[in-house]
């Protein structure tokens, strides 16, 4: 063995066009885990990921139930018991399309522009998992892989992932292993290699108001029935106060708060005001009072409304009164937050701010812990001189505004730390119309994948 | 002549199958004014009156076109110069059926259950349109019509008469005429005779909040960049205060106040509190602090979220960070408020409170002035002796919360007053789904016309 994974970097340049075919078959199968009709297409993906396993040589490859969209198991323990095993996780699912009008190529026909190839989860996360099964491909093929390799691959991340922690637990004693990898985290951009350590959780609901039980001339009712249109509008303003803070009853209670030494260490993240600025093509910022950009998006719990809907909103002026109003709104927590009690506190908040002219419910229909990673476990400090070595620069540290719900489950029920990276652009429109993956930064990506396992390898 | 229109009275009662089989044909045209792919349809509807009124003898009989969709024109002027020249407004459009999956019978296949016959525009206003028809087929085939009559029956009601007022004016020799007939008012119940004499004006707008220029994921922005669906929802909340009121600058400068024998005869009428109640199910009214519902309705401006949308509206949890939110706003005005000024006032409160974060735009779909009749002109005489002879007691006189434009439009461009009716009740469902006509008081509906046609070719 040298110390350089020589062979395996020349066999990815050579193939990279089969990676890339690769990546653009699977982004064909529209693979969305909100659809309750796309059964057939999430089998497809997954069918597909099992395929590629095999061809690598993996053992024990299959599609395993799930209470939901099914996961996809394999692994390679050639290296033995001496050696780590590394428990690699992605997820096949994808985020909707829509707005479909806005996207300038079809979302599920990956389409190559320059130096980016379109389509949706090009980024999130088909991107990322084709890195990781090129390098692996690159290192087998040159009969350099050190270590053992476990795979689990959901279908249900982008909702939730509500029946992983399950899954996980029904499975335990085939999932063992020392760390997972996860590259679902994304860089803070091309030339700026980065780890994850800190991601926040969520609390996804949707909350649906009745007034009357039908819709009504708005001339005839206009100023006698409650508009829960109007009602709704309230709730909403009502749920921040004007720092920006959120004021659903208890919610800071359980927010750990920043140290000093955390608060510096952010504060040299490349991602300031002028990054989100230019990022969004916004020409001002929002947000809560008293905290940089960076710390309000990876250390400080925020909600938001995804959607909102009611009455009449198609062409033209329909003079109606709405009967029903709906609002999808989340909460993204850090630690020590937990999206049951977030419940319970937006509960309390309706409770006590619908007017009895309204009925209200309240589903959630997503959760999951924030969590944060242990920086010292040798699995970090492979990562870190495999950045090191592709980006010829040390990769930066932050807490992420996203959540990975498995990465609590996998803390909680395997006791193994999660290391976390990715090679996605804040460009990249994740969950957005025109998703795109940037191919330099992919192809350095299944490089420093190569370097991560090659030193995972060496590691004593 | 007789002083009872036995004859025609008779004809009506003989024919009703007739009459209803019309109906039915005219309700089976999907004449959707604010679906702007609509127009064969419109025509259909606009070909199919020209049809009718041609069997009925009526002279001049045509499509004429407007800026919009075409109005229909006739004439019979038998009666000669010394009688009285009545103008029948109608309008053959109607509103968008949807929901379309909360109809329980298909909307544009009318459908008889009971007493009802259910379908969009069996109430607003074709079957107002055929109640009056059918009623001077009674009294031409019996030979008994001694007035003159003008048809101007448009199809633009339902997007607020946009082009009406102009085609009245190009036209104002045409349409010279006494007074109007206007049908498309309606009745407090079954069993209360009604003229409504005084209309509410509309403005109708669509405000359209931008923040970010495309959809963000709201973990990776979420606290950073403004939400343009919670900016939206602040700015709705702030529209009315605590009491109920609108808070537009200005917005009740021109406001009429109620005089004290208003609000008496006001307080006679039987929408009171337990009237609302039970027309609309709800638990609780809300409006306006200091006034009684029917005030709030007939003589009170009030402000209505017609519609809202944002973001992520489908099955599931899509973590979006909105790029745009929508609203439908309209607001109900009262004598001499003026739509015009109301536009400025919406205007002067979005330009102060609209954040930086944001561009808004500010779309007027649709505006009418209010209006108040003269009571005491003959034909509101001839109509309230109408409606005791079938109903067997006096009508009441209401204030009514709709809005039609064109009682203003012909009031400043012909000089003439309306004599505001109908035959539909409060629980036809108008502009909601399962719209429907009650017949028993479509046909009562029918001898009133008869009755109010006699009385006013009788009137010296």
């Amino acid at each position: 063995m040298t110390d350089q994974p020589t062979a395996a970097l020349a066999y990815a340049r050579e193939h990279r066009t089969a990676f890339l075919e690769a990546l653009e078959e699977i982004v064909s199968i529209p693979s969305v885990s909100t659809d309750s009709a796309a059964g057939a297409q999430m089998r497809r993906a997954a069918d597909w990921l099992v395929e590629k396993l095999k061809s690598l040589g993996m053992e024990k490859t299959q599609v395993m139930a799930t209470a939901g969209h099914p996961a996809v198991y394999a692994e390679m323990l050639k290296a033995g018991p001496d050696r780590p095993t590394a428990l690699i996780y992605g997820h096949y699912d994808v985020q909707p399309a829509e707005p479909l009008e806005l996207w300038r190529t079809p979302p599920f026909q990956p389409a190559i522009q320059g130096d980016n190839l379109y389509g949706r989860g090009a980024s999130d996360m088909k991107g990322q998992m084709i890195a990781v099964l090129a390098a692996l491909e690159a290192l087998i093929r040159s009969s350099a892989l050190q270590v053992n390799l476990k795979f689990l691959l959901e279908g249900e991340e982008e909702i939730g992932s509500t029946n992983l922690g399950a899954f996980i637990e029904q499975h335990k004693e085939l999932l063992a292993c020392d760390f997972a990898l996860n590259p679902d985290a994304g860089m803070l951009g091309p030339d700026i290699p980065t780890i994850t350590y800190g991601l926040r959780g969520l609390a996804y609901f949707e909350v649906r108001l009745t007034g009357c039980e039908q819709d009504l001339h708005s001339g005839l009712y206009g100023g006698v029935v409650h508009n829960p249109a109007q009602v709704l509008s309230e709730l909403i303003a009502s749920m921040h106060d004007e720092q920006g803070r959120v004021t659903l009853p208890g919610f800071y209670d359980s927010v750990r708060p920043l140290s000093e030494k955390e608060r510096r260490e952010l504060s040299r993240l490349p991602n300031d005001e002028q990054y989100y600025l230019k990022a969004t093509g916004v020409s001002q910022l929002w947000g809560e009072a008293g905290y940089s950009p960076a710390e309000r998006v990876g250390a400080r719990p925020t909600l938001e409304v995804n959607g909102l809907l009611s009455g009449f909103t198609g062409e033209g002026s329909k003079t109606v009164l709405p009967s029903k109003a709906m609002a999808k709104i989340s909460m993204r927590l850090v630690p020590d937050q937990d999206p049951n009690q977030v419940r319970q506190q937006l509960k309390a908040y309706l409770d006590a701010k619908v007017p009895k002219t309204m009925q209200y419910e309240l589903l959630m229909l997503s959760s999951g812990f924030p969590s944060i990673t242990n920086l010292d476990i040798p699995p970090v400090q492979a990562l870190r001189q495999a950045l090191a070595k592709v980006w010829g620069k040390e990769p930066v540290y932050r807490r992420e505004g996203g959540s990975i719900s498995v990465v609590t489950d996998m803390q909680n029920i395997l006791g193994i730390e999660s290391v976390l990276t990715g090679f996605t652009l804040p460009d990249d429109n994740l969950h957005a119309p025109n998703e795109k993956l940037h191919l330099p930064t992919f192809y350095k990506g299944v490089d420093a994948m190569i370097w991560f396992f090659h030193l995972l390898g060496e590691q004593k």
